[in-house]
């Protein structure tokens, strides 16, 4: 399994109301995407001083699912959302035994 | 369900046998901290444009789980060897509906 993990930090333009309908397109991608097996994304809640806003953990069989992932058009409208607003975003695409 | 997502890079110092080495460990925590419910760490595969280098994504029942594996003398050992060779750390720490 290859976990695809992505941690942003947003402008302050960037309201919670667009945030959160922002997070509820990207909650809606697994049922458009049949590559994409799991998808978690939130707010930080901790706030402490390495604590970025919004993380993702998206969950593909292999490099080919996540290919799929990043090429789609539903993925494509959610970037054309963040893109303007994100002020920094830091991933990390690594395997994983089995779904953990 | 908490889930804390950490995203690292690593000093070039850092060399990839210790980051065997130290993944060997993290590895090892849900055997010592029972609060620690699911770890997954790994090292990037894509190498992309906002790749940083190794994430772990741990999931807990709650803040007071996450507090406990914070606070464990064995995640402390964990740190003591990141924590000189880190250049940079971001993390989220969020709420998940049930594990996914």
């Amino acid at each position: 399994m290859i976990r695809h993990v992505a941690v942003f930090r947003f402008a302050p333009s960037f309201t919670d109301a667009q945030r959160d309908a922002w997070m509820a397109m990207l909650r809606s991608l697994p049922e458009q995407i049949p590559e994409l097996r799991r998808m978690s994304v939130g707010v930080d809640v901790l706030g402490g001083p390495s604590s970025n806003e919004l993380a993702i953990v998206a969950d593909f069989d292999d490099l080919e699912g996540l290919d799929a992932y990043t090429r789609h058009p539903a993925h494509a409208e959610v970037l054309a959302i963040s893109t303007p607003v994100k002020v920094s975003l830091a991933t990390v695409d690594f395997e994983v035994p089995d779904p953990s």
